[in-house]
């Protein structure tokens, strides 16, 4: 099974990379840029990932995912969140009763 | 530290509900209705997402993300992808060089 | 040539909806549920218009980009703009130089 | 009242960059980078317009919504379609009962 802590170490990433000055990385970049640019980045990339379930490319549609995974991620660091907020919460909607009703609950 | 295999144990459940009937749940009506309807849910869910960051509203934020999380599973699910198949493209991409880096290349 | 004063006069009709009873009319309770229900639909529509165009059905994205354009109105005619404020500012790109140009740098 | 022509003349102008080499104009790179590109572009206008409605922007509403209606066209000319196509629907949906009932039909 694949480690799952890889998307802690990103956010563990990211967060440190708030204090650095905009040119040093894409990341800090973004951050410099702010919360519309960021928001953008995110809307392009869910656009592409339906891009890329309407063509069926298995390969192009991880790919998508995970910049879209990406992106939220930098949004949830610029707001000082982090990933764990949002696996507590999936906890949460598991916790209760079957977690896709939670989740169906959750996204109405 | 959360326990990141949340995600992972979602990803099974989702796998399982696929053979489900429509009426089941709400996860068995959205692959039966099909792409279209799972790629629009992931729309839906980044502009909430983006509204949500606007807001400046942490909680909501938090609720918005986990959604549009939970709605690319489904979409990965329905291709017979899971999220282990995104993890395993973090990890190729924080293997190389600076993780930050890689994801902005592939962002591009 | 088509009369393209049909766009004026459903602003004419959005904005005269706007003092009606929720209940009275589709748009009316747009306008109810408020700005972000508006903002949701237009990202809706766009995701729509992006996947007709992929399935590449031409009676469909007709269909979804008046859509598109029909919830853009709402949102117009929710703070007091109308569709005269855009075909003005399709007027004003129009009148420097070449229109393509204008637009382009409009959209960085 | 505001000319509504400026749409088909900008329809026009669409269609014939429609054989023009790709470094002519933003338009004609857009028609070479192919449907995709255009797509995003469509899906990031959609995304501004919904961040300048969260901001209740007046000027930059209307600037994003033009953004909006000018890339859907591009994309409308992409496929053969053109504006004209857009306005022939709005009439269709006008001419049978109440407009807003009618798009509201349309837009489930």
């Amino acid at each position: 099974m694949i480690d799952p802590e890889v998307l802690q170490r990103l956010g563990r990433t990211l967060a440190e990379r708030k204090g650095a000055s905009a040119d040093s990385s894409y990341v800090a970049s973004l951050y410099a840029k702010g919360t519309d640019a960021i928001c953008k980045k995110v809307a392009e990339e869910a656009a592409e990932t339906i891009m890329a379930a309407k063509d069926g490319d298995l390969r192009h549609i991880v790919h998508e995912v995970t910049d879209l995974w990406f992106h939220s991620m930098v949004l949830l660091s610029q707001f000082g969140l982090s990933v764990d907020d949002v696996l507590v919460e999936f906890r949460r909607r598991e916790g209760i009763s079957g977690i896709d009703e939670k989740a169906s609950r959750g996204a109405q």
